[in-house]
């Protein structure tokens, strides 16, 4: 099939025109060589682990959500070199689909409802908004993490949660969680959880599930999807984010590790507390002689920090 | 004490021209009120709950790591009104110190890694270096997740860790990771890591340990240092963030949950895939009819979408 | 009253798109506060003075033309921190209308012109032009004075003055007064001339009727609009500039004043010019000695010094 | 006399590295042409008054304040052709000396301190601070008025001012007015007062005496100060402002004017409210119209119009 | 004829409209003096020479391509100065018409196509393409060389050119080469050809046929057409550009020089090598001092410079 | 030899604190690959003919003036593809000095000045000054052409050249041409001469050689020293510009050309201006129409298009 024909497939599953402003240079093809396709890989990155395997399986194209080069450059770092060198010796062209295919009917974020078993979904600004069968924060943490089988961190309990908004990557801005909350929506799925939002809105549960595992079902059902064009063969490639979660001791069990001199070192009360203390004082000390030197005649201050 | 005599202390222990240059009106005397202060709150944020609990112990000042207003303002939004009005009606003074006092000498990164046991600690741009009793990526999670009281999410399985640089804070900059792998580095410590940042620094284990609990030792840690000064009351308000870690299913014994409906849905060979490739089937149709609209004669293309 | 309501009654006054763009985070609803409203006060400007007596007579809603944050702040300086006390304490919403007002139909300049006693008022960009009986320069001028109870400051003396453009505020700036020029206004009628403006314009009788003046009128005619608003009391505060003006001595009849030794000093014949003169011998003596320092053999210079 | 000699001696009286930043490209040679210079003018401003007086006085240079053009062009308006056509025909050079003479040791802010009598003068920023036989705020206006022989426009009343702080021409900055009450000033002069300056200075009486005469002795006594030169005719243009105070009529006592159908629509009770009045009724009915269309069942707000 | 009445004329010759948005403030009536015009001269720049011609010609009103003043200005440099001078004293007024009149029916692209005898002319973009008789790239630059009586610079050799694509003034730019790549052009002309530009279209023929050449007679033209106004004189000012080229010896069959000394310096193989090689020798020499300061140790650099 | 080794010695031959600030990016080590390093090709520059050269000869470091990358980019172009590729594959580290290396001791422009036969050469910014054996600008041009072996281009006849200013590429700015005419200079050669500079510089000798002919001599000579590292084969790759001189018909001798048609078509007083005349008999007509119905009773301008 020509390069040109896919290019034009892709653009009505991912219209251009949806991405944001500031995707402009980052999405469609990226990297064009061969004109004529005959193996497609689709992943979520572009990097030299996924060109790899795309060798492999000698795709001459390779569709990912994240472009080779989110800023522009013209010193090229090694990185960048091992994976375009990949691209370059073995005619991959390189296509790219961000926040269109994230916006797109049967994009990111449609296949992320799905996945989640929303009902009733429909589409709020990027996002999606959906029903699920009421249940508390931590059931809903414990079934996303199932869904979409992926470690999630999540805040803002809830005893009964219906209504759901995803949104796949980095989701959480105030806007969205400000349409969430305008309708109505008691959960909010997304990933890169950062802290001021959390502390901004406390009235919803906030569920990070990780940039990948939100997204990735997304290039998997493109994938899926592509597999219908003739004469092509299509395969995805997976490369999870390795990211694990561990709870702290109380929830955890209290499960024993080989580490015990570190695990002295944080009995809250005794070790640490004393280095620091140690730390401080001698701080102090510094800052007195310091003082002392400065400003001779200051009582107050220079008590102080005795 | 004179709220000047404090701010000048203050000034002493994170001196504010160590301070990034986006802080400038971040950091400081953000609103000043009563001359005189006799009792400070220290705490992690600025906001209504903790100004609340500010004037619930009749605190004239309140010291934090991060400022009331980030974006500067000329709307007074319905939260800030909130938290805005309980400073002004109890004559809570605000005093903010961010990335001076994480920098400075015995601040936040100094507690840190001090509160992990590190030793032979040394300054690193804004972060600190040390050296732990060798152990696994795992074995440091747990351990950073217990000294911390934190779940903690990590990726970059190592067998054997000898030296971390932490960062409290949202710290997971290529320029700090970069200075990481200068040092010999194997594991960074740090909050709100990003899928990209986790992509291109796979040869680390990265721990991602929360904004919060990477911070507000360092702020519990200035509380102490402040009760020394004569003749003020000072005490900490903490606000954990809440936040709870979920791994999937089987990392968790395949606990039974009571959401068996929603379970159901994502088991990812049935159901879940069938409402998808539902979804997609309908959307196909839907490309289809406006395909036929759009393009008549495309065999080519047409064909792939039935 | 709703607030809600108030905003949109308030939005059909004044609608926001007629704003000059720069107004953008300066108009509409500044803070709001009590969702029921009961009494409301109007006034020129949004400052601690106005809102203590906002607070006196109960008010639960301010409306001025002038916001109370003009410049975007992340810090609270002493006198915001005062206004917005009496603010929040006395539960009293913002709410600022300005350059859409100025503009709008019944708004500040319109207000003005009527008040003016103008004929066959018609708009013009932000402006108001009309008919006035005609009359000389200084005739106009006493007559403004009059109208608006202001001290006034005007040049461009004419004999017969009979149309006339008004702006109220600060509304000499060029593309005005060339739109004055091409309706063959005789009199601009604003505040704040400057320099510049006066000097570039000398062909038009420029009255300056200052800001206030010329302004709080249409504050007032709003707050009359608004008493027939139904289970509402709205009141308007008064807040003077408290500007005089004092004309030179000659046109003030040689007033007799108790600062002899000040005006014996400004007798522009003798001692402040001897003052001078002093002044500049001794200045010249410096640069003589600085000169032989530095360009010795430069005769033509250091002969003028001497 | 050579024009570069000239060029440098200006530079010693006003450093061009004590202007402003705003002022590049607004002070020093704006236009050169004759190598030798004979007869030099020395005005306020540079515009086609004073350039035909140049002409008409012989000069082949005129040195002023503000420079002939403000904001860069690259189209030559018809005022600014004006001038350059008398400059050029007439081979009269520019040279400006804006800030830098503000600044300087004997410029514009020494004079103006000096011609109003000011004792033990010093420097503040831009500014000069000096002291003064105590006197009420109307007597600093009226003796400022005598010693600039200019109308004048204050505000703040006081009883006993003694220190004072001058800055000619448009000085009513925040920055300034807080130096000003750093050092305990009583009164600040300087020229074009703005509103919301006025608004936060309420404790300083401000008198403004208008940008003319703040500036205009600075440039005389430049113009004295070349006179020394050798080989030279210096003159002064003077082009006065043509300003001129009217106070309101309480203050006029009563003064009768022949503009009596003009009074009438200003009493303030009557027949200019009922003009007014009637605009309001006029723009109600409108409203009503225009409400009845868009909302016809929102009682309560059509109720308020009728 | 009025001044504005030329001015519409002109403006529906070179609409403005059609200018590119770096021309605003560069088009149209950049001096406007005396309303009634009798005479206009026309030119391709406006600078002191054309400018004499045009007063002495007593033209009142100077047409040129480019304009007076490029970049704003607010200092009169000597040459804008003496320009200046010319114009204010003679009355005449100035009108450009830069890229408008490029892109212009009629204009300057337009008469450059025919006036190299371009066949089937079409507009694309700001250029022109036609047919040619096929010939070579050297018959194409000498005819170019020829028709436009210009020395000429080309790269590209080609046997068979037919299509050309047509630019006057600086048009070598990326797009619109790839407009005419688009459109199957052999050879594209225009002037101020840059080297990159060069390397990277070495598939085409690029003529460079200085910028003075393919605008002048565009401007030859606009006055022939101008002649047929009423009551009008009009003349064209010709300023050639007076560069020439040189071909390199070989293809200037060995003409005899007088300049021996010189011509030996560079041939190729012996004295200027020799000097140079002198010259890096001493420098080389320099270095190694140099270096023996700085990297006394380091043996392999130092080794290489001697 | 190491790669960062050879890096140190291009830094000391082309210190890179010595570029223009916007070569930011655009000098250095732009791709490294192999850390050793055995063959180094240099060009003037990088694209994918050079490389191919590099390749062929199996370089493994292709130093340039010229970057690969200019402006930043997050696409990769065909062009720049084909040049990564082979960069890539054969394991070619990029790196490039530019300005530093044309103000460099030794680099570009001493090259340059050398290659001329230039005199008590000093360095004057960039650029270098030095003498010659007194010449026309017609001998200084057919000099310049020998030496650099490059057609040129010249303007500005003068009798006695004996001072000359060179730098090499696009060095015709109007900053070093002021240093030149400051220096008494009375030749400038470089190249990329633009009409503006041409038309305000015509009292010098302006000689456009070409950027490759005046830049590629310099990296000859950067290649003869590099030859004196041990252990290093080092060759140059010599991609001539391709350019050629036409000079217009009366300096050419009437050379017969085969391209009879098209010469008629320029007889300049014949058929070009016949359908000229064509075009713009055919344009009034159109216009005549368009007027008619636009402006019916504008007597005046319609008969000047009838």
């Amino acid at each position: 099939m020509k390069l040109t024909e896919i290019v034009h497939i892709l653009e009505e599953i991912a219209p251009p025109e949806l991405a944001d402003d500031f995707d402009t240079g980052r999405i469609g093809l990226i990297l064009g060589l061969e004109d004529e396709v005959n193996r497609i890989a689709v992943a979520l990155d572009a990097n030299s682990y996924v060109l790899k395997k795309a060798a492999e399986m000698r795709a001459d194209m390779l569709i990912t959500h994240h472009t080779l080069i989110f800023h522009p450059v013209n010193i090229i770092s090694k990185p960048l070199a091992a994976s375009l060198r990949i691209a370059l010796e073995n005619g991959i062209s390189l296509y790219s689909m961000h926040t269109n295919y994230d916006r797109a009917e049967g994009g990111i974020n449609d296949v992320l409802a799905t996945r989640l078993g929303l009902k009733n979904i429909r589409t709020s600004e990027i996002g999606r908004i959906g029903e699920i069968k009421p249940c508390s924060s931590a059931e809903l943490a414990a079934h996303v993490s199932d869904c979409l089988q992926t470690p999630v961190m999540y805040a803002g309990e809830k005893d009964e949660i219906s209504k759901v908004m995803v949104i796949g990557g980095s989701g959480f801005r105030n806007e969205y969680l400000e349409i969430a909350r305008e309708n109505g929506v008691d959960a909010f799925i997304s990933s890169e959880l950062k802290h001021d939002i959390l502390r901004t809105h406390e009235d919803l549960c906030l569920i990070d599930a990780t940039h990948y595992a939100t997204e990735n079902p997304g290039m998997e059902a493109l994938c899926s999807r592509l597999r219908r064009l003739p004469g092509i063969e299509v395969e995805f490639i997976d490369q999870p984010s390795g990211l694990l979660a561990v709870n702290c001791r109380l929830d955890r069990n209290k499960v024993a590790l080989d580490l015990n001199e570190g695990k002295e070192a944080c009995k809250q009360e005794e070790p640490g507390k004393e280095s620091l203390e140690f730390m401080l004082e001698e701080q102090s000390r510094n800052q007195i002689r310091s003082d002392y030197r400065r400003s001779l005649g200051n009582e107050n201050r220079r008590r102080y920090l005795e």
